[in-house]
């Protein structure tokens, strides 16, 4: 059940880098729902490499081919499927691949699972390629979301250390949200995204690689969604974000920080505000015991730096048992965290659209 | 689906702070697993109040009743259910806890949701209480687990700010795990451990509360476990861990600080070791491409401070719509840290377990 | 996974024929929904051994408890759990049972899954007792599907091949219903009944057993309910109907005899009927699709005839992998049908509720 | 979750019959596997409509493109996917179709759940054309089984009425698998066959249908497969098989027939066959309290008779909700049995492989 999530719908993607297509199917979507296709390009465009200096020179033009759910642009109730066609062709020797695991890529974890009988060109199954039927999936959940009033914005929150100015946990609003997916890198504070494409630049022309932080909010969750224990919000969302590679944290509101001050400082008290309740600050994220609470949801994603550098690296032979040094060629984004911004937007909205669907009783 | 965990094993949590009982039943055991009650008994005995001025001075003797699942000392094939009475009565007038929720509680989340119709009494379904339950099936689980070599611990890693030394990432050994056991306040680091139980102390005093961190290991874990994208380790730990209440953050290796230094850093260069596969520092926390690469894994989380503070808080009275205070009473553990340990301990063997049964193939 | 059943509402039924108690806990059951104990009591007698000649004269009381999931009467949002005690104490030398496996139980099949760890005493998890807690939660199914306007009632449709009157496909009402429930031995057709039941006594008495046939509707369905493909009412209902010990066989509509007939014959033609659409025949079993057509859903299962007879059967000694004899003791029901009936009710209250809740878009 | 089935594998089924393809995703496949596309090819051959006078003369190449999963003829850990493109353009007008239900068809059951936004044409998701990728995920699913000594084999039991000899549940071997496999027509009794011939020529010529029962059996599943309850294998067999357009029954083994007859006679005593136990008769169908015996597994399923005849049948106008007349036009096969026969071997064959994953602990 590796690339399954959820339980109203069922998302279930497919693919490896270089197979003939990469694609999804979304099970469970409700009938009848408009589904804007241009849309959905651009929100897929936002992911596509290519777009800056800051990303790969591959071209992916990754237009899905919708193969079923759809008639005369609604869903249908049936089974909603998309591919993306794999121009790349599996060509030359990968034997080194199989052979030589690159530092904190998934070749190993791989070799020792599937024992030799994985496919590794590309990456296989684990690259990055294979968010962009995430993609697909997330954006449809966007628009469905949007359509109910609820809507979902990310942004880079630290590049290399650097750090963008955070959301505004109880003031943050849609002029941000569309303030920031006009940008192509989604930061608030322009001078931070100039130190930040500084430092990228840097670590390109030294071979090297950095991480990030981005930051991801929900707007227009009334109160009430989610479930106690195994299906609240922040499990939901962890499952589901964690499926994007690279990702090795998650923190809700105050998160981590929260750890670290007193239940005084951290509790966020009510208040009424224009007849309706809300609490003066959000250290909670928008979530407590699972549920949400009306407040904007909040979280922040760790994403390690690319492991593709092109310094030289230590390894070793799996075939001959013994230490080798590898220097991975090819171009590798020195930075990710800019093309993951709209993963984690299309994650967090299948895992909110998903729970969503569970609070109609 | 909301107190519902597992594919292979089926862990089904019920029951209120106040209700008859609170219990557990577990779906999918195998069979002829020998179970050592004494052993699970101590284990509980850990999370347990009132072991020591720093938890709520409540008794719980919180000894499970075995209804089924169990021959001889054996699991037998059939689902096992396991429950712990509840001895406080359900006594006393709530109204006052559903019209004025408690500042970062789950109350007026689940009023929202719930309208009126949950058991607010002690917290209802949300109460620390039913991490019992939780640590039967983990207690369960890390005997099982122990039983093919695979250890789990966790300690406090951080209260109040104060952090204790962290597992050594690479050589983390079960001494280590055996040392943290016997401490009924787990903490590496003795004097670590002195300065966080004077923060515990402080507060409690003030009438305050604190939180903290804590991080968790797992050793003998093969190479190869977990799958890709929705399966993968990161997803399964998440997902089990954020059911326990007050848990805000995870992160997994280097986590948030990884995002902030180069990939030249944070990549894991692998050697030859004693002619096994190893690498030279364990940044990526055992788990790459959520299939686990044998290393040590580790993850840490944060927990927020009990929101159940004594200090007055602002509030609202949802019946009237209009601001009040409210000074909560009773008494509370003023940090649930070093009881949630073994908490985290069990959703982490729970969420291992489970991913175990799936690498049978 | 083997006691579980569900997607909205999870059940998950536990164990033993002599453990400490047998139980059923339910998540995912909406809040606020009136539970009638006493009328619960009254379903639950009607499965209950005892009440009549024609069945086991063991008494057992078969009151649950409830652990949690009510409040002041209603469900709260939290798992419901409910236990029975089981008083039958595990005495005895059960050496035999687990080396001499009775013909058409599940003592060998189960034998060779569990490699003798399982709990043979009284059949263990298979016995026919563990139907009093599916009838716990198929009985507040009941209930919540009755409060929307859906009833469920089941007759002995045969016994030992003697046929009672069908239910009238297109006009079988309500009336209907509460007859059938006020009987203790549930047949439309009063002398169908008497000979059935001289059936069942001359099996008994002859040490032998009959099986029979239980026809199964359900009335205020509206149409759209269920999914196609894999979700439909038929494999809804099939799955968890054949959770019941000694099910064989289900059929809908006009089932195998349909098979046998021209379609100009087995289609429904469809006609206006007070500005409702209605079909003139329901051969169909309401249900096409998968989906429901809001006619009259109906099913008929084949029950095999009790396993537990008394004549000589052969059999072999596992132990000793030899040919031998075997001769039941104890009271054992000749024939099941007429407890069955309750239990169908209650697996298909399960089922068709659990499939409302997914209606809800 | 309508079209998506399974727990170790998960199958995912989309399109529609005018969609741009039809497809399916497995999940889970174990890798490494050697999936023989030839061997498939000729399995979904026995599917495809224009083999014979007795099936529709639409022309379906039906041979699948595979998008992912497999490389160097195995499987590789990754899910694999399969579309089948549809050549059958959606041209004409089908407004007719959303207004006047077809009796019998999903029609008028479609039309009230997803109002209006369904797509019609050819049957949308409901078309028979749906079990082509059924078929492509069961056929591999046989050649997994095969591999591991297990066959699965159905022949046509009776099509109107007209009876073939059934497989002697005790003695069933692998060379009447052969010998059926390689009849056009699977039917064992060669007489049968053209009686059976005769009445869908009569049907045909008539403008009628006919439908008929299917047996079908597993040989080589050594005991102790399935789980009690819910999981067993009667629950999952069923559950996929009503995956099938037309089926409107199950029975085991014995199954309705062995309600009518005593214990004595319905019991299988077990005896001790070179070293092996089994049992004389199989009434049982290889399957006891959900597991398997080690006997041949077996099982019938009814298929109604196809709704679509040219004969005038009694409908309605949905808008104008007044009776009408309907003559349905174009080619359809008057006898559907044939072309499902390899549709049950398909679904039973996931439903047992994905139970074999299971049974690995």
């Amino acid at each position: 059940m590796s690339s399954v999530y959820g339980k109203n719908i069922i998302v279930s993607i497919f693919g490896q880098s270089h197979s003939n297509a990469i694609g999804v199917t979304i099970d469970g979507l409700p009938s009848g729902q408009k589904i804007d296709l241009n849309a959905l390009s651009s929100f897929l465009a936002r992911r596509a490499p290519g777009n800056s200096e800051f990303t790969t020179k591959r071209k992916e033009p990754d237009q899905p081919e919708f193969l079923s759910g759809l008639l005369n642009g609604m869903t249908c109730g049936a089974p909603l499927a998309a591919i993306i066609r794999n121009t790349d062709t599996r060509s030359g020797d990968y034997s080194e691949l199989r052979d030589i695991p690159r530092p904190s890529h998934a070749d190993y974890a791989a070799e020792m699972k599937y024992r030799g009988t994985q496919d590794v060109s590309g990456g296989g199954h684990f690259s990055g390629r294979l968010t962009a039927p995430l993609c697909i999936a997330g954006g449809i959940c966007l628009q469905l979301l949007s359509q109910k009033g609820i809507d979902i914005a990310a942004h880079i929150s630290a590049i290399a250390g650097i750090r963008d100015t955070p959301f505004d946990p109880v003031h943050v609003n849609r002029s941000v949200f569309m303030m920031l997916q006009s940008k192509p890198f989604p930061v608030i504070d322009d001078t931070s995204a100039l130190n930040m494409q500084n430092e990228i630049r840097k670590a390109s022309q030294s071979g090297d690689s950095v991480g990030g932080v981005i930051e991801c909010a929900v707007l227009g969750l009334s109160a009430g969604i989610g479930d106690p224990m195994f299906d609240g919000m922040e499990n939901r969302i962890s499952h589901a974000v964690f499926g994007i590679p690279a990702i090795k944290g998650i923190e809700f509101g105050n998160g981590f920080f929260g750890a670290s001050i007193p239940g005084s400082k951290n509790n966020d008290p009510y208040y009424i505000d224009n007849k309706a309740v809300r609490t003066k600050t959000n250290n909670h994220g928008g979530i407590l015991g699972g549920i949400t609470t009306g407040m904007p949801l909040i979280f922040r994603v760790a994403v390690k730096p690319t492991p593709s550098i092109t310094l030289r690296q230590d390894s070793v032979s799996l075939s001959r048992m013994e230490n080798v040094t590898l220097s991975i060629k090819g171009r590798h984004d020195p930075c990710i965290v800019p093309r993951a911004v709209p993963c984690i937007e299309a994650a967090c909205a299948i895992a909110v659209y998903d729970a969503l669907l569970d609070s109609n009783d």
